[in-house]
């Protein structure tokens, strides 16, 4: 089965259009018609190996929402005419107590990730996974999730990625009402985390650097914006917050964040898979606060997220691209220029 | 009301003794006669001002036990001749959430340490409390724990801060039966972690540099020795301590300790009030896990250690000691030279 997609050969080149094949479909397997793909800061950090590791040819792209086109003979939660989506996982062992609990995320033997991960079903002549820049995708039952009818298949793409970042740790802290909750950065992650925290009852406070991203906060949902270059402001609000989602993408000090935790809390990392350039015990110690790591969500927690934004009417905000014009949205994307995930419609393949 | 002690007069200074006056108790006061003072890291710290704010004279001590020889008229849990201790904190805002929790370690407004805590209730020429290094202290009663009388006194001195200290973060990250818990780091606190980690059911295993320290976590209490410079040892660990405890006394390189942890685990430090040299990202991230701080513990949580050590017969190991040797018990502390806690004999004074 031949498939249409964008791929980059090399970590500096950019990406072209480039054919390839995918695994002739097992009875477990969904065959999906891809409509949107969404652009995630990792597609970049992938297809330029800035985290090292890079397979080549790479097809980025794990925002993925299609409708089904057609099923294997195991299938038994999808249906061809189905909207559905994929996320940034595709297989995992299954069998790890992670992955009994639905948190294939934490998989104890390691996921596949829908592209560059090490495709372990195989079937095609490449290693790793390739992915949803592309015409479509097949993909096991386990890993594709329901797109609620009501919800906008555009702007739905990247809740499979950005979207259950923002949610999963949101739920497992228990954020809700009566709380006040601190997002901090204002991108693809940061402007999910608001419209969650809201939903969810949150009083929530929008954590900047730049004092003008606060009006678009407040549209998203903000109640407050702090802007963390000011220190009296920063220290009027100190041991205030019940929880903080920390979305900054690379090493930071943490400091000036931690102490604006109460006793007891806690704030969660999202972004930086890299080490801190500052940590201080002194402010775990004197209020028992927290630091804490998540990662996407699990198979299950993705669906309960989706129901959520179809029930609570979340979608992301995003701006629709052409394929052709990706490389730009790549510059773009890098720069911070995107309000706040660019998401290509691949009818424009 | 004259008080003899033991002070330093700067921060270069040997301990040398001191006479004082303190308060004419209150009604809510108890006078303790003191029987035996721990010697604490922190007294160290205190006395050469190496965490700067040090009030001279300092008359260092806060793992006291002694004898009520007196109460005033509100007093009600205490009375002349029960055998009592004292704690890091004599006083405290009384009216925060912590305090009512009995947080009191946690109090929004500031507790008053036992020493070197500026004084609120005030009675004396000192802006500062001073310490259990003398033969009496008077305390409010809302802050003197009943010593159960099954205790070896001496050996329970240190369990009021160093005890306390272990116990707090066992207790509230639930350690216990079927977990696999890590001590790391072999002085007075992690000899207390050993103990309590052990007698709370879980199975212990001793995280060291030294291998020679194996033997010793062994009869205290430990199943098994980690040696953290064996990297293959390490990496054989990995991803499977349910707790940590960790005790190092200084920043350092968080990194390898992370990744022992599981999915959704925590380390909590209790000793390095200052920034760690490595901490990255993307070791909380990966498996959802938690790093954390905890101080002390409050006086409900202390009373209920005590009685938890008079059950379980658990006491500090200690080396006694004669008043007039505390300048060497000093270096000799600094130097990790003691097993596990120095204690003054009072009765030297």
């Amino acid at each position: 089965m031949k498939v249409n997609g964008y791929a980059t050969q090399t970590a500096t080149d950019k990406l072209t259009p480039f054919s390839f094949e995918r695994r002739t479909p097992r009875p477990d397997d969904v065959v999906i018609d891809i409509l949107y793909c969404g652009v995630c800061h990792s597609d970049i950090h992938t297809a330029r190996n800035e985290w090292g590791g890079t397979m080549y040819p790479c097809v980025p792209g794990h925002e993925i929402v299609g409708r089904v086109s057609q099923v294997g003979d195991n299938v038994s939660q999808h249906k061809a005419g189905d909207m559905v989506g994929v996320g940034c996982l595709v297989d995992s062992c299954r069998t790890c107590s992670a992955c009994n609990e639905g948190l294939e995320q934490y998989c104890e033997k390691g996921w596949t990730g829908t592209y560059n991960g090490v495709d372990k079903i195989g079937g095609t002549e490449f290693k790793q996974t390739l992915g949803g820049y592309s015409n479509f995708i097949t993909v096991d039952q386990r890993y594709v999730l329901r797109l609620p009818e009501n919800l906008n298949p555009a702007a739905a793409a990247p809740l499979l990625c950005a979207g259950i970042t923002a949610y999963s740790p949101l739920k497992h802290w228990k954020v809700g009402q009566g709380q006040k909750v601190g997002i901090i950065g204002l991108g693809g992650l940061g402007h999910m985390g608001i419209k969650f925290a809201h939903a969810m009852g949150a009083m929530v406070v929008m954590i900047t650097t730049s004092p003008d991203k606060g009006k678009d906060a407040q549209r998203l949902g903000a109640d407050e914006i702090l802007i963390s270059k000011d220190k009296s402001a920063m220290k009027a609000a100190m041991s205030s917050f019940d929880f903080l989602f920390n979305t900054i993408p690379v090493g930071h000090d943490t400091e000036p964040y931690m102490k604006l935790l109460k006793r007891d809390s806690t704030m969660v990392l999202v972004g930086s898979v890299e080490p801190l350039t500052k940590v201080n015990g002194v402010d775990f110690i004197f209020q028992r606060r927290n630091m804490a790591g998540s990662l996407i969500g699990g198979l299950p927690e993705t669906q309960e997220m989706l129901d959520f934004c179809s029930e609570h009417a979340i979608e992301c905000d995003i701006e629709l691209i052409d394929i052709k014009d990706i490389n730009t949205a790549y510059d773009r994307t890098v720069s911070g220029d995107v309000k706040y995930r660019f998401v290509i419609d691949m009818a424009t393949l």
